[in-house]
């Protein structure tokens, strides 16, 4: 149940970080993005067609290291259909080798929608009494604004398929406390009130390893959050972006783990999409650049959290 | 600039309510499905077809009555990218007949990311130096637990292309007051205080008749809420969800309109859509059904508030 299957891809593989595929084309070497054009132009077909053949490349060089792919719904949108035509390929072709998807797409909405969204990205539509998958994902980011009524259709929807969801608590972003830190009449922030919110959700898809499917996210940019939030919510599991680019590193994020090295995923985007720009390296390594990053990244965490064990 | 394109298209019809395209396969007469399952098979494309063609003939309907359509993009994910497809042709269709598109997302991320988001929805994607629109509606609606971070991107792309936003204040589900009704500190709501942000924001889309660029979201649901909301936030437009089928009528929305009938559009989506099968007419007529309510609601709710007048 829950975030297992994630956990122990985790230990499988002693690496709790998650490639982040958020491709834009300035990320993609030329001699993909000229393949892809000479079929369909320089049009959004032809920017699809280069994401997915750049995507594709990434995840055969991470997908034996590397537990989990988080694609960012918001560059395949950024494509137009198309463009989420190759998301959708994507989470097929990550799945088939292996590796646990995270659609990061901040969903939220009501009722109905919500079931709708629920099975567009992780359950399945009926279409005519034959049952669909859409995207397919093992997990989806959501936001919590409007409450239980938001959340509860995942809920259903994980337990029934065995998926997870991880609900923005803390963000990684310098205006994250704008709201979320503000403190409420009792005297704790909104960010701690919508972290006790994913507790008491997560009681609905408990998991075998003391984590539930309710998962939330906390930004790699604030460690004493992540400290005090990893006491707080000992069955929450949390998906922690902002290493790297955004400035968090390897000692930033060993707070959110616990003594036996799970409780978090940390995500990594563009350190690893630009591996080979960084490098400046040969276009044609790119996966290979990412690969390194990838082994770089993991064992400097690993490093501060020592040996991952599933309890 | 912002809405001014929206309250215009509200006083020359008269109508400040807007048709939410909300299509499921459960909600569209036979003879479209058949003809689309005749021709794709009883798939997601055939699905996608089907929902394009029944959201052609509401807009047919509608367009010269209703001054917006809101399609709710988790509608169309859940038909996979094949229904990502459809909003896509949904939204240059009821543009094309001179209707105001709200797309209905509840978006929400940071930075480079929103950036993407702002790209894909309101603004233009960079294929190559060629500027193409992805999706190209009038207005997004976003969730702003992120904070400034997550809707400054926006900003800027709906000051550049006379575009507009709708932030989530105050919801109208039951459970959205989990959070959204928690007081802070000062004593002061969270709704009231995200309301606070978007007066704030706002100030950056300054509107012609008073309203800004930065509009946001209050439930039919919370007449209260409504009431108060009206009063603190001068420059902000209402968009209103929750009447009809959630059980707020017309003197539950009255609350959102100012001295002159302006600052709101109330929205009305299974009402207008399911029109045929609550009137048990012959689905051929289902156009005519939606037609036929959404005057109904129109007349309902100017009877509460009266001329339209532009300041």
């Amino acid at each position: 149940m829950g975030m297992d299957k994630l956990l122990e891809k985790i230990a499988a593989l002693q690496n709790p970080t998650v490639a982040g595929l958020d491709p834009k084309l300035s990320y993609i070497p030329e001699h993909i993005r000229a393949a892809s054009y000479e079929k369909y132009g320089k049009t959004l077909e032809g920017a699809a067609d280069a994401l997915l053949a750049y995507n594709k490349g990434l995840i055969d060089a991470l997908c034996d290291i590397v537990p989990a792919v988080k694609p960012q719904a918001a560059y395949y949108e950024m494509y137009g259909w198309q463009g989420v035509r190759t998301l959708a390929e994507t989470i097929a072709y990550a799945r088939e080798k292996g590796m646990y998807v995270i659609t990061d797409g901040k969903r939220n909405d009501i009722g109905a929608t919500m079931t709708a969204y629920a099975a567009a990205h992780l359950g399945t539509t009926d279409v005519e009494g034959e049952e669909v998958a859409a995207f397919g994902a093992d997990a989806l980011t959501v936001n919590g604004y409007l409450g239980t009524d938001g959340i509860a259709p995942l809920l259903e929807v994980c337990g029934k398929g065995n998926k997870g969801i991880f609900v923005l608590v803390k963000t990684s972003n310098p205006s994250s406390g704008e709201l979320q830190d503000r403190k409420l009449e009792d005297g704790q922030t909104v960010y701690r009130a919508m972290g006790a919110m994913c507790e008491g959700w997560g009681e609905k898809l408990p998991g075998k390893y003391g984590y539930s499917g309710v998962g939330c996210v906390v930004g790699a940019t604030y460690p004493a959050q992540l400290e005090e939030l990893r006491a707080a919510l000992p069955h929450t599991f949390f998906l922690v972006p902002g290493y790297g680019a955004q400035g968090g590193g390897a000692a930033d994020v060993a707070p959110a783990f616990d003594k036996n090295g799970l409780g978090a995923i940390v995500n990594s985007s563009r350190g690893i999409l630009c591996a080979w720009q960084k490098e400046k390296c040969d276009g044609a390594d790119y996966a290979g650049a990412a690969r390194r990053e990838a082994i770089r990244m993991r064992d400097e965490i690993v490093g501060h959290i020592g040996k991952i064990v599933l309890p």
